[in-house]
């Protein structure tokens, strides 16, 4: 069945009311008609609604509310992914399958050893590509929430913003083993956390000063396994190990 | 420092001789010298040698050994990836990231919602190709061992192929919840397990009959968690599960 998200706004009296680009999309593209179902879900909420074309025309879709499931597929964690920034394809990589893993947010963070430097008056359109990537992912994956992907921060600043969150974790090369790392991660788990952030370093790696800063603020720092892992498979790991210890 | 796999012959009383294209790579591309030094990993056993360069000419290079580091980078448990045949780039997606993840081989599997079907008579040069790749990223993430990419293999095949391993695991979307998948998991673990395989569906998943050949030849069925993964992002999160349980 075809999803699309919609708005807290379009939902009123058991009716659902389509409108902006899907509409072109529903009727144009998809060619629906009238009595046919869609799966509709709602982006703060992440309730999804079960309904049926009512109407349409080339300014709205109307359609009726049969069921509603309020089944999350939403990880039970909020997990915010800093990203140290890479190259502009991984990074694209990252947003998709971080998405696709359960991520809540991604930050993409300049450090020292990134490669790429942001040009400030690209920032607003690259931005908007990325939370695009991320709405398709979520669509992809049927989630019931669309992440957000902010615009770059600066370390100073991407942990400031992580502060809110109950646990950091700070996954390096110098950790102290696996069997510690298990330790802090069911401690978290067991501790009733619900936002966790996750700082991974660039390419090139954190810089020791970045390791400081972050530890400093409360990061706990965590292996992966024994493997070195690139950037952008880091995230999905930590995620992937996320689920397995708090989805419910 | 830069890393080259060798062959267990090429090692003789305290001194090291490689051979073939990295001979070239060595002189001509990085332009070594005498007194520097590599590292040199013995593919069969995984260990790991430092070695200075004494001699070198086109047809070899000879390395006199300092120091041996028998620390392993592989996965305590031996995991083969019976990969349901994707489009050609999530191949090539599957086998970089499930060898930086430690997977130990790849088997393409032929299956009835596999969009490609593989031309026989290329399928010798695809397999050099998956293979390359399997060694440059066994080369990357500094593994000991080069994991082995197979021709492509029916089911039935494949099936015969990974009776062989102690444990089969099959993730799939009717699965009973991710309690009943940690106990299975942990039960895996816990019983002395070296070897598991894990058979995972193409994009359009697996057809019903399939999923039922696997379970009857001892497959279990496990969730990877409330959303819907990609076929190439599943064993990346199967291989992250694996690492977080079993390793050491």
């Amino acid at each position: 069945m075809n999803q699309f998200f919609i708005e807290p706004s379009a939902v009123a009296e058991g009716k659902i009311t389509i409108t902006g680009e899907d509409v072109n999309h529903i009727v144009n593209v998809l060619r629906m008609r009238k009595g046919e179902s869609l799966s509709l879900v709602e982006s703060v909420s992440g309730l999804t609604y079960f309904a049926d074309i009512e109407s349409m025309d080339q300014d709205g879709v109307v359609c009726v509310i049969q069921d509603v499931q309020s089944e999350s597929r939403e990880l039970p964690v909020k997990v915010t992914i800093y990203q140290g920034m890479p190259k502009s394809d991984k990074l694209e990589f990252v947003i998709q399958k971080s998405v696709e893993m359960g991520a809540a947010r991604i930050v993409p963070v300049a450090m020292k050893r990134s490669v790429v430097k942001l040009d400030q008056s690209k920032t607003a359109k690259k931005c908007a590509r990325w939370n695009s990537i991320a709405e398709s992912a979520a669509s992809q994956s049927k989630r019931g929430v669309i992440p957000e992907v902010t615009e770059p921060m600066s370390l100073k600043e991407a942990i400031k913003d992580a502060e809110s969150c109950d646990a950091i974790l700070l996954p390096y090369e110098l950790a102290e083993g696996i069997d510690e790392t298990r330790k802090i991660l069911t401690e978290i788990r067991d501790s009733g956390t619900d936002s966790i952030a996750v700082f991974i370093g660039p390419e090139g790696g954190f810089d020791e000063s970045e390791v400081k800063e972050i530890t400093d603020a409360g990061g706990r720092i965590i292996t992966l396994g024994n493997r070195i892992l690139r950037t952008e498979t880091a995230p999905i790991a930590i995620l992937a190990w996320l689920t397995y210890l708090f989805e419910k």
